[in-house]
């Protein structure tokens, strides 16, 4: 099935895996999504740069096929040093119950990415993608240089034109369903929990270059539906998630397998920044939090050390289990049938709309 | 373009009118819709028995082919008198703002459901479409007795399994990009704002009656898609408030033509039950609200008369402007051209698809 962007991007298939910082997009997943005619895609966005090296070099000891590599654009944070004291303070009630020491210093809360990104074109990928932001014109130039494709994220119409400017080759139009962090870097006047198929269409019509549709597509129905609206390809994250190549923690897949489409909400409370996961009592708790939630990445270093003591306990309440909307039709198996499934139901959809 | 719901109901074509109680879906938009193959519906939901029979016998001056009616099930509220005389209270800035007498008694706040839906009965009308619950058997019963097809409203998977399981003919799948007011009416863990793009195929995974895909669907993109998704037909509300047949005031059409798809929020502000709407000055002032916002229908009747002053002022501000996340694809137009232009896009859609 060729679009616009399977020929760019020199894939078989239009699909894409979501970059799932944190654990979720191992080298075996990338890889396996790869070579099943896909595109995988490293979450490197809390890796270093020489973690970043090391993964892009594991990736491609299983497959000579494009990949992609996403990182988090920065943007220096603005809460005061009483909001983060206030913060780094009530989280001990947390850290009490993961069992860890309490009222630790505030960490060191970013890698640079500017190293992050020399590390990116230093190994020869094919694809980079990033989120929260745009990154400088020197960066977005050099990339070029490399002969490296660049995937920017929108939330927004605004967003998605203001990326196009900048010069990217494509857009993942994020739609509310998403899981995980939402990709929003301008002031919207509304939370910008733009539903996929409102989304789509709208940016469809003010840009002129791919755009990658992600949000609740999980299957040929969520693909087809994608290219009806205007993208030429998916992004899906929440279904591989469960997949056996996937690094989620077991605890994390089995609520991904057992949850419904209403499980998930936004919150900031785990990053500083607004992301959709499933419901936990952390979430629950953090609802009435009364002061203010440090920007990202500071609020993301403070609660880091709970979310991985809650993960060797096997306690899901205070991990992050980022999630979408499209829950119920998580499946346990390979990344490749993922892809294979995906592709052969959209073929067969394909084939009855020409049909009717 | 045949689908089983087109055949179930009579119709040419598989489009219906969304039910936009309050004065936008007039006699004449809803004939228009279904002289143009479509079904076009009555919002019925404020309207009293007089009003309904008066309204349907419009309509059918104007029309001979079939068109629905859309009641709100009643739920008691549970407000205490507390709460809604702090909100009584509180709304005194707005009636000054709006120029109207302060603290006014408390109005009566719900027309007689049994009575309404007898009125509906009565008149010998297509299809019967309900929001906000599920009627008792007995009306349910009553309405196939009168071979009225009944269509519920779904936001969820576990409400569309009820109302399967409660004999409703199709279900509405109202996915969080719809503008208006939320269907929803189990608890949820979380706002049940699921996008339609998830949505729709959930809930067709999970019943064997025909789905009607809403939120976000403006035109035959939309169409298209939410057919691949697994629905049967749509329902569309922002695309038919800015037609010419439309009840909406100018200033409200002037808003919908207007603004973004990031302009609107859910609010209870208005009427006590979660709607979306585009953002006004109230709604931004609500947000600060420190009491219990009362239940619907109380909340709705006692800011009744600060709607209806801000409307003859001519002050969009205060209205309550229901609105999808579809808006930059509003155009001003009138409801025949809107079927016809959606159809034609479809039909385009379909035979590129099945080229591929």
């Amino acid at each position: 099935m060729e679009t616009e962007l399977t020929r760019r991007l020199a894939i078989q298939y239009p699909i894409l895996q979501a970059p799932m910082a944190g654990g979720p997009s191992t080298p075996e997943l990338v890889a396996a999504v790869s070579n099943a005619g896909g595109l995988g895609s490293i979450g490197a966005g809390y890796l270093s740069p020489e973690q970043i090296r090391q993964t892009i070099r594991e990736v491609k000891q299983r497959t000579d096929r494009p990949f992609g590599v996403n990182l988090f654009v920065p943007k220096q944070p603005t809460t005061s040093a009483d909001a983060i004291a206030r913060m780094n303070h009530y989280l001990d009630k947390y850290r009490i119950e993961a069992g860890i020491a309490t009222n630790p210093p505030i960490p060191k809360y970013a890698e640079s990415f500017e190293e992050q990104a020399q590390a990116v074109m230093g190994e020869n990928v094919s694809v980079f993608s990033f989120t929260f932001g745009i990154p400088s014109q020197d960066i977005m130039e050099a990339m070029k240089l490399h002969g490296i494709n660049v995937i920017g994220t929108a939330t927004t119409v605004e967003e998605a034109i203001k990326l196009e400017s900048a010069g990217v080759d494509a857009i993942v139009a994020q739609g509310s369903e998403a899981g995980g962090h939402r990709g929003s870097f301008l002031p919207s006047k509304t939370d910008a929990l733009i539903g996929t198929m409102a989304l789509v269409p709208q940016i469809a019509d003010h840009v002129s270059i791919p755009i990658i549709a992600s949000g609740g597509i999980m299957d040929g129905r969520g693909l087809v539906a994608s290219l009806v609206l205007g993208a030429s390809a998916v992004q899906m994250g929440t279904a591989f998630l469960a997949s056996h190549e996937s690094g989620a923690h077991t605890v994390y897949k089995g609520r991904i397998l057992t949850s419904s489409e209403d499980a998930t909400e936004v919150t900031s409370a785990y990053s500083g920044k607004a992301a959709r996961g499933i419901l936990t009592d952390y979430i629950t708790d953090m609802r009435t939090y009364q002061g203010e939630i440090p920007d990202y990445p500071i609020q993301h270093a403070m609660t880091r050390e709970i979310r991985q003591a809650a993960s060797k306990a096997n306690n899901p309440e205070l991990m992050s289990l980022w999630a979408g909307q499209g829950l119920r039709l998580a499946k346990e198996r390979g990344a490749a049938e993922i892809v294979e499934q995906t592709m052969e139901q959209a073929r067969l959809l394909m084939r009855n709309m020409g049909r009717q």
